[in-house]
């Protein structure tokens, strides 16, 4: 007999009692009266479970009642609509088959864990009703990444992630080698000698894969990058984790302006596909880990986002009626008490703020014509902070030079990218999104730990 | 006035000669005569450049026709319609402005260069005709292979790439570390004190994600990895890079036949995909870099593929008119040789080889009856030989651990993947395709390299 998902179950309004259907699963729930059994099944194929009836007559049914949780069965049944029920349907079984055993010690027995303890539990945290809600709703709006982005003709590029450069001259990045560190081979002046490396040359794991796609947008138009970075930084925070993911759009022939609208559209059309593909899994999550997740996406896709300037956003924070624990000046870099002020208490709603001062932002920004800002946008939403950030890069020659310059980078380590510019110098733009803050966003989890199937923090590399 | 993509030209069937259109894009070629200039300009929208006519007394002429290659021009004009010309129309320039200047000396003037001196300009070698194709089809590539797996309700799940495990016991691996190359810190037996760095122990590059997403395919019943992989390996062959991208489906409640039948779903999936997605550049490889390309990419995705169990694949090697330079006999792992042969000279399109001999494969791998057998397949197919490798993993948790002991691997460092069998003894299979392996079938190209936006090979850590 052919497998049925239950998923399709559900999908279906009603269902025929005459027809025989058989799943296979595993199982969550037993609980045994007098004469019947009522098993909950779940078979991975969507967060529902489905309630299977047993009968005592049964044969299996000794077996079946003292199955531990997690066995896994085959169930052959027909399908009973039960419309006054909790649940749409049920299935009364006319066989049941255990096709594979599970032990009764399993850590995950029915009642709360905290995430500290499931943390330790990753490879089976996933079988989890949280944990399988977020985690679905990582693969769909993975896809919906995809999707909007490949509609707009947008090309996927594979940015390098081992590389012999640093982006951002950021430091923190972890080496990669295959020399010996138990005897690590030296050269006449006592330093280590990386030409017997792998890539004769020392090499790090990327912090991000923007300056490549550059090179790409310069042929394609419009490209990015979906994939891992990494920074070696020891931090400790709910936000930070050593691995992540990033989305990194990038467009030729495009302004901040630009930036902005597609970065706007891109994020509603992620959150409309969660709304429509992966509702049970929302209801979930706003049940039982965040009351507001709903209405804020709801909110998020229907509102009109909000954009000033930092000069705007630092005179609006310097009139608020509120303290900060860190000064408010024209100059600063926005912390993220300040972000959220300004995106929960000013804005309701998220806001875009542009053309930050020029000495807190990367060399590859492109400068207005004030020369003390640049053309950089960062995107604040409710709850998070700050979500994406992007800027129209230098595209000027004769500047970048110049920028470069001026941020002690070594002019030769970029001379490639230089060449960009020496050879089309064409306006164009960029944005960055953690993968792994949206769906923080989109899922209401508080800790980055939790978004991520196996994450890795300083001390961490478990699985 | 709104710019216009040359795609979106070409997908009208007439255009309006009374109306003006703008377009952004980069000059490929310029040639003057008399009274008026033709400039092939390309945008990135699309493969195809668009044919401008510039006629003498246009403003801007004279700086127009002194413009290098890759200068970023604005032309705007109307499209007139030229049916009885190699292309079907041609923008009649009213005004034509230089929106970025680029250098006389561009590097890669219109004429052969060979694949080693463009991969020294992997910055600006997506600019050719040929790579423009090639990273395109990866783009496309990548988004059908999304879209087939997430119609099958595949959850995708990003494993990690930092790892403290070595999944086949293989050694090859690239180790990650913030210590001080110089001056490694050691403990009291003079060896590495592992303690000290980022993450308190010894961790490497990943070599896959299957360990991992089996976990999650107990969970979601059937899950992908799509992501980065590394193999420290010295090799300097055409097929081999240290970091590349790796497809890894898992599915529960599935066995060797179901690997191969979604395998060749999704690998004509991806086929089917590119003929109507990727035909301009299909044409355009199939003209320029393997004639026989569109004929494979069509024949493959209507053949039904070929499936024999390995020791009858044996058998034909043993019978064939042909001498092998490796040598033939039950127990040999088949060499490229000996896999082209069976899917070029006997079958003439793929086949799957099933149950190879245990002793060849990874111990993760179900043992068949036998006792002599794996459930194992690999995908041969024609000028590639291997190009996806799968199995029914051991789900049976004392023949697991028996396997681990005589693999002799440290069954701690297994304790996570054995409790998945301990509380789930459920069959399930996956397999995993090169994803540049993949491409190269897809292109016609023949050197790993040139799949790759920016390839990492020993020695070889550019951009």
């Amino acid at each position: 007999m052919e497998n049925t998902l239950v998923k399709s179950l559900y999908a279906q309004a009603t269902h025929d009692e005459d027809v025989s259907v058989e799943v296979t699963g595993w199982l969550k729930t037993l609980r045994s009266s007098k004469k019947i059994s009522f098993l909950e099944i779940n078979d991975g194929s969507c967060i529902k479970n489905v309630q299977v009836i047993m009968e005592n007559g049964l044969e299996n049914y000794e077996e079946i009642k003292k199955a531990p949780i997690y066995t896994t069965l085959k169930v052959v049944g027909t399908v009973v609509d039960t419309p006054k029920a909790k649940q749409p349907f049920e299935i009364h079984a006319t066989e049941i088959e255990v096709l594979g055993n599970s032990d009764s010690d399993y850590p995950l027995q029915k009642k709360h864990h905290t995430p500290e303890f499931l943390r330790e539990q990753a490879h089976l945290r996933p079988r989890t009703n949280t944990f399988y809600a977020v985690f679905r709703i990582r693969s769909l709006a993975a896809f919906a990444i995809h999707e909007f982005l490949q509609k707009n003709n947008f090309v996927y590029v594979n940015t390098p992630l081992i590389t012999s450069s640093d982006t951002e001259g950021a430091g923190e990045m972890f080496k990669v080698t295959t020399l010996d560190l138990n005897n690590v081979p030296k050269n006449e002046e006592g330093k280590v000698d990386s030409t017997k490396d792998f890539f004769k040359q020392p090499t790090n794991l990327t912090v991000s894969g923007q300056l490549n796609a550059e090179a790409f947008a310069l042929a394609f138009r419009d490209v990015y990058t979906f994939g891992p970075a990494f920074r070696a930084e020891d931090s400790h925070t709910t936000r930070h984790a050593a691995e992540f993911w990033m989305v990194e759009p990038e467009m030729a022939f495009a302004n901040l302006q630009d930036v902005i609208n597609v970065s706007e559209d891109m994020l509603k059309y992620v959150i409309n596909y969660l709304l429509e593909n992966a509702s049970d899994e929302i209801d979930f999550l706003n049940q039982n880990v965040d009351q507001e997740l709903r209405a804020r996406l709801e909110a998020t896709r229907d509102a009109d986002f909000a954009q000033i300037t930092y000069t705007e956003a630092i005179d609006k924070l310097l009139a608020a009626d509120q303290e900060f624990e860190n000064k408010v000046e024209w100059g600063i870099d926005l912390q993220t008490e300040h972000e959220r002020y300004l995106s929960e208490k000013v804005y309701q709603k998220p806001v875009f703020i542009t053309d930050y001062p020029r000495d807190i932002k990367a060399f590859y920004m492109r400068e207005n014509e004030d020369h003390k800002t640049v053309a950089a946008v960062d995107l604040l939403v409710p709850g998070i902070g700050e979500l994406i950030g992007g800027s129209q890069r230098e595209e000027r020659l004769a500047k970048l030079n110049e920028k470069i310059k001026e941020f002690n980078l070594d002019p030769e380590e970029y001379k490639w990218y230089l060449e960009l510019r020496k050879y089309g110098e064409t306006e164009h733009s960029g944005f960055g999104i953690g993968f792994e803050r949206l769906l923080m966003y989109v899922t209401g989890v508080e800790n980055i730990r939790d978004v991520i199937p196996f994450p890795r923090t300083p001390g961490n590399a478990s699985f």
